[in-house]
């Protein structure tokens, strides 16, 4: 139903020569004069492979930097592969669009290759659309692990010890600021806080030089994308089992230290506002030495947050005083 | 920047469980219960990995039946894999919905699960999400082949012969029918030609059948989907060659001959409005028998509509009298 072109190039694929054959660089990419490309599983390893789409106005403001944009929508996906203990081996984009807007392409264009070369993901193919609507960037990922290796949400045990990634909540607290940004006033943040929340909310930080390290010792994981209640909570369902989780415990940044020091309410988006991009796993309490260890080579902070206990029911948040803490909501969702 | 929902299990999560949790019959979906599926592909063989969506509005009419609108976006995927010589592995999608409206996702789900099962393509993953905008649907797609047996559009040759399945332009002609509905009765069609028109545009027949018989013979090929002539024209542009179509040869259904008959100017719409999904191939001559003979037993039609001439220019489509035609457009695009 598109506007057609009387000429023998079309501008889809100018577009697509100009700014995405320069990232093509896998071979099995064939420069993207193919329809499909081709991956090579190393013998002996199975294929992971994930799909997540970020939309403008529900996942990232429209005026974000396009660069910012296209580094959210690929790391949405590389925080999938390295939470189940995948290598990332590339990925497929499709990218609907209102309009060709040349300067956001090519801003989108050097963010997406800046982070194919970061993550050593390359793009392998895809195709680009129009939509009468906002901009919608589809993308598929894939990651190679030795057959059998992957890490499920399926699989922690009673006894296990639960451990976190980074920072949680500070994602959640930028998209926060981002709304309402008097808040960073009223938390007494500095200019330096404001700005790490805000970044952890425009650019996730996947943690994929974890990977091996979860593939070698978790017994479960999963990535928190959409807050660390509702997804510990997809992960003990998964399992069959339940945990607990001291909430002085949970690692949180400078900045959302000093939001929750101001106004306690925060605790609320902190622990299931989402868009963390950190890795839970549940681990047998002899492999955390190892995974500790690992984590300070891959220079990724790990916090011991809590412990698996038999028999599924939702997982309890203690308070200091030992009560458990009751949420809002449990989990963000699109609907 | 969605809704929250006071629930341990999320509407979006509600929505997998009921209407996809069902087709992801695959083992390495994990009933997806996991952000990640995994496929094992065969010892020695590839992975081709492909990526198309369609976007209401472009792609699709906001009021075709869902169970088309699903089916639609996982055959124009199968088209590039069929094309490329590999069998079907299964599929990721990414669902993008302005609401959740049960009843056109139940359809939906409907049509996608018997697709799923009719070209043994299962669901091994995605997600959903929310827009402001049309309904988006993002489908990666993966195939498998033998090492090093993918089909491209590079590899045609002078000498080779050009073939082409099922028949071109139909899909074109049921979309100018939908826009111009009285155009059926200037083209005298009856009412089933009308309908078989129109089911061309509103359901692709992806020629899975015949994609091992590609892998076996042709030198080049893809699936038409931007129309006959600019697509040969990509292929011949990969491969560094031209060709020469003799326009009478281009295998036509009953209904577009009339169309054809009623009105001289639908050749342009035939042979340039894309929607075909057929494969054309390039092959040499001493194969065209054997891949006839595959073709018959799986019941698609192949003709032999021209051959392959040394040093890239764009093709010519001759017309009876020999003389070369020339089009508006050559190439459906996009923007």
């Amino acid at each position: 139903m598109g506007a057609r072109q009387p000429d023998p190039q079309s501008a889809e694929e100018r577009l697509i020569a100009r700014y995405f054959r320069p990232l093509a660089k896998h071979p099995g990419a064939f420069n993207l004069v193919d329809d499909a490309a081709v991956l090579t599983p190393p013998a002996g390893s199975d294929l992971v492979l994930t799909a997540d789409a970020i939309v403008g106005g529900v996942h990232f403001f429209p005026d974000d930097p396009p660069d910012a944009v296209a580094k959210k929508a690929l790391r949405v996906n590389l925080s999938d592969l390295a939470a189940k203990g995948a290598k990332p081996a590339g990925f497929l984009l499709s990218l609907v669009l209102p309009q060709i807007d040349q300067s956001w392409l090519e801003a989108f264009a050097r963010g997406l290759g800046q982070d194919a070369d970061a993550y050593a993901c390359p793009l392998l193919g895809g195709d680009t659309d129009r939509t009468s609507g906002p901009v919608t960037v589809s993308i598929a990922a894939f990651g190679t692990l030795p057959q059998g290796t992957i890490v499920r949400r399926v699989g922690a045990k009673s006894g296990d010890r639960i451990l976190a990634t980074g920072s949680i909540g500070d994602g959640a607290l930028g998209l926060l600021l981002r709304r309402d940004p008097g808040a960073a006033q009223r938390w007494q943040l500095s200019d330096r806080e404001r700005e790490h929340l805000a970044d952890r909310y425009l650019l996730p930080q996947p943690r994929n030089a974890l990977a091996e390290a979860v593939r070698r010792h978790a017994s479960a994981a999963m990535d928190v994308s959409d807050g660390l209640v509702g997804d510990l909570g997809k992960l003990c369902a998964a399992s069959g089992v339940t945990a607990e989780v001291e909430i002085d415990r949970v690692p949180l940044s400078d900045a959302a230290r000093k939001a929750l020091a101001a106004d306690p309410d925060v605790l609320d988006t902190i622990l299931t506002g989402g868009d963390d991009y950190e890795i839970i796993c549940a681990m047998q309490p002899d492999k955390i030495a190892a995974f500790c260890a690992a984590a300070t080579t891959a220079g990724v902070a790990v916090t011991e947050i809590g412990g698996v206990i038999e028999g599924w029911v939702p997982p309890r948040f203690l308070a200091a005083s030992g009560k458990p803490v009751a949420f809002k909501a449990t989990s963000f969702s699109h609907f």
